[in-house]
């Protein structure tokens, strides 16, 4: 431990102790004057820095200090590039640096369960390892610059509804597969400084009090070694929470949280060394956050700069027929739909920021095109249909060459705080796409929104963009692609269903009262979408380019291997278009054979690499253990079986273009205890096996299990398969049900004994 | 008590009484000579009976005296006509009066949770109500008679795949609603004599040792007063079975149960009394089946006439396209597939009986045709394509003017023992049907199988006749469809998928090892299908007539009524074509509002009529208050909530012809315990609003959460919606972390206990 934070714990008295656990205010960390243990802020801002300007309110909604709006967590998703989040980072701590903020509360890395979660424009992905590998190079980016990150909101809190009350039933395989495993990733490869537990219960307990997430698998397993902090309001009773391992309570409890605190010590409710290993940590974070620098000055165009090159990559072209895109500057192009001049560019609630310039997609679509004209379409603080306005609309469209028609999401549809309850665009967008679709075959929709909609005109439209909440630059960044500037290289890190309704937690969301049953289990996203053989309208994994790519020349290290080796993928992809571009190739892996329940396919691994025209590169991929495991609840372990595995690579989920199986032989023990409720086909295929034929044959010579011609005879009449199932599915203590010997029974005890015993 | 069992019980030994408790041999129980107890015998026999001719042998297999083959339960159900399922009862009663049999071991009412269950056709429905209904009318024809039907298989068995060993996992309301309400309502209207317990485990717990399921729900709550017997070889611990009220095991063990009774009773772990009140019910039943009289002789051609009428009302018209049916009888016919002369007409397994007469439907086809040609087409015993019978086929059917063709499910694919893996026809049968098809546009299928298919070629054969496993004069009754002898009247008690993976169980079945979990809970069935908006192949409640029925003039007893009341619903069923017919009207409910998650709609109601042409019957209904309710888990009993209900009337689940909205006021109290958890949103919505609006002004005078002129000029920019929904679903406790006030959590706590004694 740290000299100064030795000294600090032996001088500070268990009052001063306890009060460090809470917040001083909304936004701030206690300090201790007398002994020089200044006060540290944390603040909003996973896409953007929310530091409050002036006093922190109670809420903490005053307006805040302009920042750089980067795209959601949604859109820097789409650029699956870990490379690019990292840049986002750093920039996030560089302004953090100069507003003196000591932790940014951010990334998200909650699995979006369900497309109506209010917040999951926050979180980046269905995929636990798409999750975990983007919201580790965010954390890395942030905490280069001497700035803590806060990985949230651990954990299982996929919805808004009731979600300071709701309790999250989730069975233990999935938690492992899915929801912890996005968390699981970043902490390893990331070390995060803090973690954020969430508001909801979790199977039963508060996420703010829960021991077991917070210390026995964070810490333990993980290895975790940063402070956690309570989301905002998250603390049900503040002493538990300290045994828990939930170190930080914010904001301010006014003193209720300390009194707690004391109270429970004096009572020995709680060990007075949870409460010192909380303080620890909370004085090590102190520490950390005030090594850093000191930054005056931060360059905003270059952060303005960054912010649109991560835009354009976050963009997905999801349809273009007859490469109607990109545009030529000499079209005549009509831009339809207030969303080109009022943008919706960032999600609602506490990430909201004061951005600190705002482009719009109509002046940037200017500044390109020869001859542009403009219709507002609808009024984007209503749903309702405005004959008027889409009757200019549908004008304005006619008389152009093509038109580029924006709708979207709302600020109202979409927000921290509550879920939607359909996926449905707002009537009036869907009324104004219809009407211009019949005056101008050659319509372009660019989609501003946080998560999917639904899209009942999807097969009368020749291209659709979809541009997420694409920050401060987002309008410029959907020009460079309309214009070609850039070839799209986003792809969904999210399925997109046809309806609400084929999405695996429909039945069961968002739960009845304050329960939540995750019902669908591991079959998450593309996971049930692939399994169930539901077809989306655009599957996980998919963004179209400019230009085309062929896979080629798959290889594998070995195609024999141990469960613990690991092994190369390598495969070739060129550019077999005429502009440059860039492609995320992905590795998907399906267990041939299981003894468990596993999806079609998941993702494993991924990379993004950018092609001139007629280039090819090799592209390294590498799968470890993990890549090949599923939890297993009886060894509370991950478990590799034995036996193949196919291996896929291909531009999405849907679209795979090679293959390779490898075999893996597994050393995991696998050790069967006999009982009289054992099955005989379980036996025959056991090491038992040659026992229990010379045991049948000797106590159980006539029993109709042991097949002769008569039974033989039988199979003739489609016997035969009932008799061998019935056989297979029999336990040993049914033989004496079937066999009139009254010795019958002491003699399967015996074998039983023996059979154990052989071990 | 009956004084007879009363002094056998006093005059039996305590080893004579735990022998009773177990068989004597395969079929019948044990007797006590020396006091005048009786054995009596029990055999297979929900469509038939199966007696042994001659010895038993261990596994009851040798081959059984001439019985009337009755269609399996499956066809039974698809008359959805109680009067004549009584009437099949009475029959079976009677046949098994004259063998001396005193317990018929059937009817099955278990849910068809899966198509791919093995032992699907002795099931009668995926809805709960249509199986209790149908399976009481059987239990009260058989027992008419004198003789006992046994109902099973209690509980939750609704796979055959490790069915000895495999552990149900179901949540309460599923069990309650689904699985156990099919067990309930034959319980309760038919009081069977006995009531089979099942191989399986349910939560944990061998059904053979499940006193919860065979003491308190099943005697306590429902009121059961006759025998719980074993399936055969189900039990697991002899002596824990008589604790839980499982009385007599069969067959015999040997000794082995008789021997582990006593012991349990020596050593003081099993109460005598347990053993007394199984050896009562024993006795009971021995004393009822032996007050039956003699029956020397039964009409076994008016049986098979029976059989015969049954068979008609259960086949099911899918389709009929330019009304190619009924058929002419100068058409040319060829008649194509092996199985129009060897029949697939029942199951495999313990239900397999040797029937007395058996019909082919080529030779009855042939008694109605002017010119019938026949073609082999493939061979049953397998499922590689044989050219040149499909070469042979074709030609018939090409010469021919319309083609009838019988493919279907071989033996070997349907059985008890085992399950599917796959819904598809044999190839020879897909490709025949191709073939067919090519040369003979006027095609019409006759499907054989007891549980449903996959039809790629649907969309391409204008008649399709489901015949499911009619029993021995199925093949009769197939032409006298086709003749139009009698109009199809069957419609379908399940729902045909259009592919095995949009079933719901399709990921969780059948499990994981022993043990399988019931994901999709209450939705089975069209509960799924409409509530998820998957369109089936063939809906639940769908089947064709020759004649065309108009539903006119719904009317109920009352819009307005309380929880407790009953509601007459009438509709008028008018003949509107040009044939008599029969009609199967369904009443299905829907809750507009719930605060639990309900299917689309629930069927609560049905009644089959027949019309003669232009004929006008009044049909009435009556719901009562379980029709509206849902087990509620929190209560652990029904409820019924205040708010509207529409009733659904119509031909099929997917064909709502008639609706009424009624509304119920529920008398149910809601006690609502205000906790420092209990949201704010719900406290605004209870009997508490008024005060928490005044604690609100009083201590948090200037919450951000009474909405003044500031946070209102915030909800323009959207903030609004997140605000209230905040607010809605923040818990009291966390009023402390926004409000800077030491008193606060003082003064909370106060008003938490005024609430609650207010109450």
């Amino acid at each position: 431990m740290n000299n100064q934070i030795n000294q600090w714990l032996n001088e500070l008295t268990i009052e001063e102790k306890a009060e460090l656990c809470s917040g001083k205010d909304f936004w701030t960390t206690q300090a201790v004057e007398r002994l020089g243990i200044p006060s540290i802020m944390m603040t909003d801002g996973p896409h953007g820095l929310r530091k409050q300007a002036g006093e922190s309110d109670h809420l903490g909604l005053n307006e805040s200090v302009p920042a750089t709006c980067f795209p959601s967590a949604v859109g820097l998703a789409s650029t699956w590039n870990r490379d690019l989040i990292y840049d986002v980072g750093v920039a996030l701590g560089k302004e953090a640096r100069k507003e003196e903020v000591a932790v940014l509360l951010g990334p998200g890395a909650n699995i979006k369960r369900s497309p109506l979660c209010g917040r999951n424009f926050e979180y980046f992905s269905e995929d636990p390892y798409v999750s975990a590998q983007l919201a580790a190079a965010h954390i890395k980016g942030v905490q280069s610059e001497g700035v803590g990150a806060s990985l949230k909101h651990f954990a299982v809190n996929n919805q808004e509804h009731r979600r300071m009350s709701v309790d999250a039933i989730v069975d233990e395989r999935t938690l492992r597969e899915i929801y912890l495993a996005s968390f699981e990733g970043a902490v390893k490869e990331a070390q995060p400084w803090t973690v954020m537990c969430s508001y909801n219960l979790v199977n039963g307990e508060y996420a703010s009090e829960h021991k077991r997430l917070l210390t026995t698998i964070l810490r333990d397993e993980w290895g975790f070694d940063g402070l956690v902090v309570s989301d905002w309001g998250a603390v049900n009773e503040r002493a538990a929470g300290v045994g828990a391992g939930m170190d930080l309570e914010m904001p301010t409890s006014n003193g209720v949280g300390t009194q707690k605190i004391l109270d429970a010590i004096e009572k020995g409710e709680l060990d007075e060394q949870a409460l010192d290993h909380a303080v620890t940590r909370i004085l090590d974070l102190v520490i950390k956050s005030t090594s850093q620098k000191d930054l005056t000055d931060v360059d905003m165009d270059a952060q303005h700069q960054l912010a649109r090159k991560v835009a354009r990559e976050a963009v997905v072209l999801l349809k273009n027929e007859s490469q109607l895109l990109p545009l030529e500057k000499s079209q005549r192009i009509a831009v339809i739909g207030e969303l080109a001049k009022k943008p919706r560019y960032q999600g609602g609630g506490s990430s909201h920021i004061n951005p600190y310039q705002l482009d719009n997609a109509y002046d940037e679509l200017a500044r390109f095109a020869d001859s542009i004209s403009y219709a507002q379409g609808y009024d984007l603080e209503k749903d309702k249909v405005d004959d008027q306005l889409i009757h200019e609309a549908t004008e304005c469209a006619r008389k152009s060459e093509v038109a580029v028609l924006f709708v979207g999401l709302p600020d109202r549809y979409e927000s921290e705080g509550f879920d939607r309850d359909h996926m449905s665009l707002p009537t009036n967008h869907e009324a104004l796409i219809r009407s211009v679709l019949d005056a101008q075959p050659n319509t372009i929709v660019i989609l501003s929104n946080g998560s999917p909609v639904e899209m009942p005109w999807v097969d009368d439209v020749p291209a659709i963009i979809e541009g997420y909440l694409g920050g401060q630059a987002g309008g410029g960044a959907v020009a460079d692609i309309l214009f070609g500037v850039e070839s799209p290289s986003g792809k969904l890190a999210e399925t997109f269903p046809v309806r609400v309704e084929d999405n695996p937690s429909y039945l069961y969301f968002p739960g009845e009262g304050d329960r939540v049953e995750y019902r669908e289990g591991i079959f998450v996203g593309y996971r049930y979408y692939d399994t169930k053989k539901v077809k989306p309208l655009f599957p996980f994994g998919h963004g179209l380019s400019y230009t085309t790519f062929s896979y080629e020349n798959m290889t594998v290290s070995s195609r024999e291997l141990n469960e613990s080796d690991k092994v190369a993928v390598t495969i070739q992809i060129k550019n077999t278009g005429s502009v440059k571009g860039k492609e995320i190739v992905q590795l998907y892996v399906q267990e041939k054979h299981s003894s468990v329940v596993r999806p079609e396919k998941e993702l494993k691994a991924f990379d993004k690499v950018e092609l001139e025209p007629g280039e090819t590169k090799e592209v390294d991929l590498e799968l470890d253990r993990r890549a090949f495991a599923y939890y297993n609840t009886d060894k509370e372990d991950w478990s590799v079986e034995s036996g193949e595995f196919e291996l896929r690579v291909g531009p999405s989920s849907a679209d795979i273009a090679l293959t390779e199986t490898i075999s893996i032989t597994s050393s995991e023990p696998t050790t069967f205890k006999v009982t009289r409720n054992s099955t005989i086909g379980d036996l025959m295929q056991s090491e038992h096996a040659e026992k229990l034929n010379q045991f049948l044959e000797s106590h159980f010579s006539d029993s109709p299990f042991t097949p002769d011609e008569e039974t033989e005879a039988k199979s003739e009449e489609g016997g035969s398969d009932m008799m061998s199932e019935m056989l297979k599915y029999m336990p040993l203590r049914a033989l004496v049900n079937f066999q009139p010997s009254k010795e019958a029974n002491e003699a399967l005890e015996q074998f039983i004994k023996e059979c154990n015993q052989s071990e």
